[in-house]
């Protein structure tokens, strides 16, 4: 059996951000509750010419100019997401028609494509989806694309809405690959019907949701998390993929963990319950508890009841802030959260900005670490793989340019951020940022046989 | 490499049904453009307590039962659709709500499993990324099961109104199949930027569409799968599938084909102009056009626009009543149009709602025998597979009794028709058909913390 997995991959955000201290004053909030309470600084939106499938195809092209990388390579391209442009057709037929801009008509007609849906968890599972065809040797030609991408918008002065976003990962997926291998078996899914906390019904496409505070979306990340790892250390287990000691849990023989990262205090409350879950039956568990006390009793109500109780979250806060627990977070979690903390939420795309992030930031020598990912979907869906850092990945990760990109971005103003978000600005108004890109040119009217088409152009 | 493909098929279609001749003499229409021109003589209609979700519930439960399957069997559900409920929640969350009903809270939690989108071809897709997994070896557990489920519903009186339908197929996968053999490597696929012939853009919840006469839907169709059929060729002759003579083509051995079938008409349309592309270099190819000439000339003009044209249409219609070539589609495809014709479309559930019938109505033994199904998705993506009948698939098709319970569907006015679609029949109105089965019993207001949220219960 090869080993499959993530060859190369290129992460484009808009350059487009909003502060969001700026934001809270504008708001009328404490902008520590933003920067440190929701722990989001900066997030990224999109300029009127930049769409879902603009910013896929963007990181596509460049991705594949990058790694000398041509169609006839590719035998697949998927589109997760869970901000597609339309109901009925897949995203990835934009992309293809834009690519097919720069490379000829007719030059993806081979592929197999389409686009796939499960709230923030998709990325995750279409990238395992494509690795199983290589690891079933059904691949036809040497590479597949992963493109995940992800506008997170809520409404104007929500709750949630400093915790807005944008970028798209593209993943080059192969045998052997330079990068990341994901390793077969280690895989754990926690998988439970929950309606009311993150929706798009009725052909809304701003969602309806409750993810800031202690509500459900938030104790359902945590409860399904907890399940995929339940599952995911059987599964771990039965390969022997670690082997702990006595004072020991599997978590702790992970050596960097990438979260869906919708903002990072869910990513550190979520490993938080995973680690008090991992370690309440170790012997180093009686030096907490002689620190904070015993866990609050979940008897007579449900993992996601248990979950948003106030008990349970002051005695996760109380957990939190213990020096070993902070310094263990830092190690395993610190490097994944640098980039997201600076583009905002990016749904599906946030797991893999969070690999990338890891890659640029972490200081270690990642040569043959484990890495586990962890996505997440509302409705509610969790899954975790494992994956091992190839050996050589220092080749693909002196390419990787992301942080130095964010850099270069453009702050825009509360009122300039209110206009683009209110559909003001019009598409010939925006500014083309970094090239190459594709940029959307135009959207066919309602009302017209044209409705909701779109154009895009190659800007070089 | 194991064996993998579909060990067992169950498919559910609502027992309301609109017939099209009723429907043609309301319109002002003759009967025969809908029941021969189009093709469809009965549409089913889903009852107001009745949609998609349920829809795939009721097919999995059933299938289950029929095969002693549990929950603990399945390692992934997934559930491709084009008519999805939710914009980013995925609709395999609401199935698995149903199934605990049965099987009790948490017996799916293992379970990994999304939606997936590329108009109507997004279920042949999934049957082949489920199984990837088994051919990789990467099934956690005995079986998966996809369950494709779309309604196909168009405004009132619009062109396309004799062209709804809906159905739910709910497809086992797994090793050593019972029933159908995916046959590794057998596969083409034909993709193609296209972005004006069905669409639902900007939250619409009923498609823009141009599936009837010979509008650029109908074209795309046809040439994308002759796309797809090439590159099939390709692989096909690559792995040695079958051998041809000198006289034949690669389509004149492929036992039976299975069409994404929107109607009849499309899908003979379709293989007329496969069978074009087949024979046009074969020596038998002179008989043909001693009786009808030569082919109009392609020059200048791209492969869409061709199919568009009068000229073309005008051949392949003289080619299509030739008594060779009505003798010839009779044989490999007279058994897979059967259930669909009174069915009428049901998207991405259509292709198996071919396969099926192939089953109930074929008069010859098919063991052994090769199917191509071929899947068809608007935007346009065609995706073919060569797959093998499983020696002893009788022991399934004996279980298979759809065309049983078409008999008892109930035919329902105009009129009634008319005020389900439109949303004038409330849930509670309707009756409770074939058991057992979930139903809709309410869904959260607009505008209510419960917006979209779905309530369903069983009735055994």
């Amino acid at each position: 059996m090869p080993k499959v997995g993530i060859d190369a991959i290129y992460i484009h955000t808009p350059e487009l951000y909003v502060d969001t201290t700026e934001l809270a004053l504008a708001r009328g909030e404490d902008p520590k509750h933003f920067t440190d309470g929701i722990g989001i600084t900066k997030f990224a939106i999109p300029p009127a010419n930049e769409d879902q499938a603009s910013m896929a195809a963007t990181a596509a092209y460049r991705l594949m100019r990058m790694h000398n990388i041509k169609p006839e390579d590719i035998f697949r391209i998927d589109t997760p997401t869970e901000s597609g442009l339309d109901a009925s057709r897949a995203l990835v037929s934009d992309v293809i028609g834009m690519l097919e801009q720069i490379y000829g008509k007719g030059s993806f007609s081979h592929i197999l494509g389409y686009e796939q849906k499960f709230a923030c968890v998709s990325g995750m599972e279409r990238l395992l989806d494509t690795s199983a065809w290589f690891a079933a040797g059904w691949n036809s030609r040497k590479y597949a694309l992963v493109l995940v991408t992800d506008i997170a918008k809520y409404e104007l002065k929500s709750k949630e809405e400093p915790t807005q976003g944008a970028a798209a990962a593209a993943l080059l997926i192969g045998e052997n690959p330079r990068l990341l291998e994901v390793i077969p078996g280690a895989v754990g899914s926690g998988l439970r019907h929950e309606k009311g906390d993150f929706k798009k019904p009725g052909g809304r496409t701003i969602a309806l949701v409750d993810t800031i505070g202690k509500g459900r979306s938030y104790a359902a990340y945590l409860s399904e998390m907890k399940q995929a790892w339940i599952n995911f250390s059987l599964a771990s287990a039965k390969i022997g993929l670690v082997n702990p000691s006595k004072n020991e849990s599997l978590v702790d023989l992970i050596d960097r963990a990438g979260f869906h990262n919708p903002h990072k205090k869910m990513v550190l409350a979520a490993f938080a319950s995973l680690l008090i879950h991992e370690w309440r039956n170790l012997p180093k568990w009686s030096s907490i508890t002689e620190k904070i006390g015993p866990e609050p009793s979940r008897a007579g109500i449900d993992d996601v009841s248990f979950y948003m109780s106030k008990e349970y979250n002051d005695y996760r806060r109380k957990f939190m802030v213990l020096p070993e627990v902070t310094e263990y977070f830092e190690q395993r979690l610190g490097s994944s959260l640098v980039a997201p903390e600076i583009i905002g939420n990016c749904y599906a795309a946030s797991v893999f900005v969070g690999l990338d992030s890891i890659f640029e930031n972490d200081k270690d020598d990642l040569s043959s670490k484990i890495i586990a990912l962890c996505g997440y979907g509302s409705g509610s869906h969790a899954l975790i793989q494992a994956t091992r850092v190839s050996e050589n990945y220092k080749e693909i990760k002196a390419k990787l340019d992301l942080m130095k990109r964010l850099v270069h971005r453009r702050k825009i103003s509360v009122e300039e951020y209110e206009a683009l978000h209110s559909g003001k600005v019009t598409i010939d108004d925006q500014p083309v940022l970094s090239k190459p890109r594709f940029v959307l040119s135009k959207i066919g009217q309602h009302g017209t046989a044209e409705e909701g088409n779109r154009e895009y152009i190659f800007v070089e």
